[in-house]
């Protein structure tokens, strides 16, 4: 089985918003988490002050397919809401070296 | 002992530059996985056209002050050279959720 793709998605928030950020995350995660194809997701907050990227999600999907459905349907629009303040920066990844 | 210290640096790279990003990637990656507290990095490329970053580095830490130690001396400038033309978002995060 191939290697599964790598999501990552840094996104812009103020530091005075880290708890309402992780909320919308979580809640985003729960919906995801029920989608085919969802592997694992593992947010990460920064402990450097000054970092341009206070949180960065990084997320296992089996393929860009299963990815791509998951956030095309009405369910994933809904859960997201949270999030739509904090402007995101996302990809979708290989491994190429280690 | 404690979770690692995981060190994100999303890289902007032109999409023609990217053999010559690696090779750099690989030149420092090989300095800094010879210094004390270095755990592990990964280089992740993207697969969707348009990403913001076309590189986005993930490496762990055993601590900031065994990073910080690695990336303040002459060697490291030295094997960093190659990467100097493309612009990094870096910052040390430890994991909030799963």
């Amino acid at each position: 089985m191939a290697e599964p793709l790598v999501l990552i998605n840094a996104f812009e928030v103020p530091g005075d918003q880290a708890e309402q950020f992780i909320a919308a995350w979580e809640k985003t995660r729960d919906y995801l988490a029920s989608q085919p194809g969802y592997v694992d997701a593992v947010l990460h907050q920064a402990v450097t002050p000054g970092a341009d990227f206070q949180f960065v999600n990084i997320a296992r999907w089996q393929t860009a397919e299963h990815f791509q459905a998951a956030t095309q349907n009405p369910g994933f629009w809904e859960s997201a809401a949270g999030l739509a303040g904090f402007r995101p920066h996302p990809g979708l990844y290989r491994v190429v070296r280690t």
